[in-house]
């Protein structure tokens, strides 16, 4: 068995192997541990032994699951504004790349608006031929097209920007994102029906909800051919939390331009300068200067295990695994170490790695037991990497918090408890 | 406005239009109808006026939807064996390509076992060095792979083998399919560990409901490098009806196979030959001999959209929108005729494309109010070509219904009502 305990294919410090070494056979990893008399074990479990329950019109998670649930942080006293917050996407908790749609990140700024979707209406106005208005049914009866894609807050991971490393979760600092495929019409569909004015530049979007969360597009976003009005999220309609009956999808921008419970789009000439772009989400650089419209998100990548509460509890070969993405196009490339930094693997990307989707990396580790540091870094198909935490803050004023995109290091300690360290 | 009501790019007879259409602007579909006084339009409906509902822990549909369910389909009179029979995708309700985890059909022989996960084993024996028992910590520990691909009931769409078409929706005749992306450990990473006898040749898996599904399968799919033992489907933990805490996935082969609850697995030197395998999922022909394992899926495809209870109700533009699928790998083309058959025009095939896995087509459609029969025809990379009925019928005896992948033809009348017609 000296073949299969003594993995000897490194490919950096701390233990990580190479990524073939996955697709490989005879590795032991540690948890395939139990053996003896098979056979013995085949009794039949009294759960076997009758039929058991029927079928159903709504499936729901089984009751042994309820632990994986979206981490609910208001932004005001309860009973004030319960509907103003974030939800975190449990990431530690998931596998693979889609987001279920019932544990997708949420941030609202006013709550759910109770829309009845038979009195819904989108106006398309401002500098077009003819003004138009669109019902539900009417947006549903238009061509459509299909595309998976992330969408990130622009404030997700902002638990990193403070001086402190927080001691949270995987999800509960970088959970503020999600992946759906989206199916919707073409933006840019709507606005040819309507006639686009030849010397129009921008267009505001605004959401039904009652903050009126509004932002300014630029057209060639717009009309770039992947701006979509979304009805379907994961094959199903748009939850409500989701923006039901319909929100924008602009792929690989700030989540807070993508609005929800779209309910107007208004074609300017330039921006409209809303509250939700400049009291916020915008970013203040150290020399006291603001970058009013930072729309892409960056190239950025977590490890979700091992991380703060799914660890290894004893030494062994385990899968290192998390999710990359870029906001401009594919991922190309994630970097792994084991050593805080000092060396580096190229993990194996598991899956077609779709432009501006999130993309999920797996390397093989032989924990040897001895404190570690994990981090991992990306690399898209423009060359951009992902930065170090100095890199990231060298622009910014103190308690800049917006596309942080800082690379991770979560420290390993010997009795397998990970903590989030700054590096 | 002569260029939008009067498109010329025709592709096929009945109404068929280029499908590069779709991408061009300025067509205007029929129900980018109402116009107007935009801007008084503008007034706050009522559910801005309020913040609206808190976050959630795990979310769920709008209340307003609540019409797309399963169609569930017992087997049995009520209260005896409620938990064997089918509940069908609502295919015609849905969009894209992944199927959301509440609405993936069911087919259950003895209804969902109530599986304690701290307590479930799967035992991996038979012809190896050493027999196994995994409990689902250890399996979890395991190094992981993710995979988007189809599922399909062997008997899916087999209200269409019956000498008369039945008048049901999409979903009811073909809803026996759904698509996921699943992530689990590799098969042959299992039986790695435990070390397969060279002289085994095929495994018996079997499942923890009260009916013991069992299946042989060919060690050479087992160890072909996509057979998984699924922990999660669409990034959360797989639900009770589709085997939690494990299931069987093997990509492109009948879903009777792709075990759920899976308890066993035991490798053997040939096949079992279970009742499930001999008196059921065999396949009857016309000289009286039946094909006892046919494996493979074939190549499929069905218009959602129109279909019938979702079409449209006057002339004008329109979408024509469906899935194709294939067993063997990726579907390369689809074709779709709108008078019958006796023309076709290539559609649109939107999104990656990925090998066994759902693909979404897309076709304009003018639609002069006239009697139409549209009918779609998926080709996959193969060369294999989706069968006519006669074609399909031909090597079977009567009665036989399973791997039914025969062109679907939906006949649509003047008053926009469609229904299953035999072409």
């Amino acid at each position: 068995m000296t073949k299969r305990n003594e993995p000897r294919d490194y490919a950096a410090g701390g233990g990580l192997l190479n990524r073939r070494v996955l697709l490989g056979a005879g590795m032991a990893f540690s948890a395939a541990s139990a053996t003896g008399a098979a056979a013995a074990r085949l009794e039949i479990p009294e759960w076997s032994q009758y039929p058991g329950l029927p079928m159903s019109e709504y499936g729901q998670p089984s009751p042994h699951e309820g632990h994986v649930k979206r981490r609910v942080l208001g932004l005001y006293p309860e009973g004030i504004g319960d509907g103003a917050g974030v939800s975190f996407t449990p990431l530690e908790e998931l596998e693979g790349t889609v987001t279920p749609n019932g544990l997708f990140f949420e941030r609202h700024h006013s709550g759910i608006p109770e829309i009845d979707p038979e009195r819904h209406e989108l106006v398309v106005h401002g500098m077009v031929k003819q003004p138009l208005v669109f019902t539900v049914g009417e947006l549903l009866s238009l061509p459509k097209v299909s595309r998976l894609a992330f969408l990130e807050c622009a404030g997700n991971s902002l638990f990193n920007s403070l001086a402190e490393p927080q001691q949270r979760s995987a999800g509960e600092i970088h959970g503020l994102i999600g992946a759906a495929e989206w199916t919707g019409v073409l933006l840019s569909d709507v606005l040819d029906l309507a006639g686009v004015d030849p010397s129009a530049s921008w267009v505001l979007a605004e959401g039904a909800d009652a903050a009126k969360q509004s932002r300014s597009i630029p057209l060639s976003k717009v009309m770039g051919g992947d701006a979509m009005i979304a009805l379907y999220q994961n094959g199903e309609r748009l939850r409500p939390e989701q923006g039901y009956p319909m929100r924008l999808v602009l792929p690989g921008w700030q989540g807070s331009m993508q609005t929800k419970w779209l309910r107007r789009v208004k074609v300017t000439d330039g921006p409209t300068h809303t509250k939700d772009e400049t009291s916020k989400y915008s970013l203040l650089q150290k020399d006291g200067k603001a970058q009013q419209f930072t729309f892409e998100m960056g190239v950025k990548s977590v490890i979700t295990r091992p991380s703060p509460g799914v660890a290894p509890t004893r030494p062994g070969l385990y899968q290192v695994s998390g999710l990359a993405w870029s906001g401009a196009g594919r991922v190309s490339r994630v970097e792994v170490s084991a050593d805080g930094g000092a060396s580096w693997a190229d993990a194996m990307l598991d899956g077609p790695a779709l432009p501006k989707m999130l993309t999920r990396f797996r390397l093989p580790w032989n924990w040897d037991g001895a404190p570690s540091v994990l981090m991992s870094r990306a690399v898209d198909e423009t060359g951009a990497v992902q930065p170090s935490r100095a890199e990231w803050y060298e622009p910014w004023a103190p308690g800049q918090l917006y596309h942080q995109n800082a690379i991770q290091a979560w420290a390993l300690s010997v009795n397998g408890e990970v903590s989030n360290v700054y590096v």
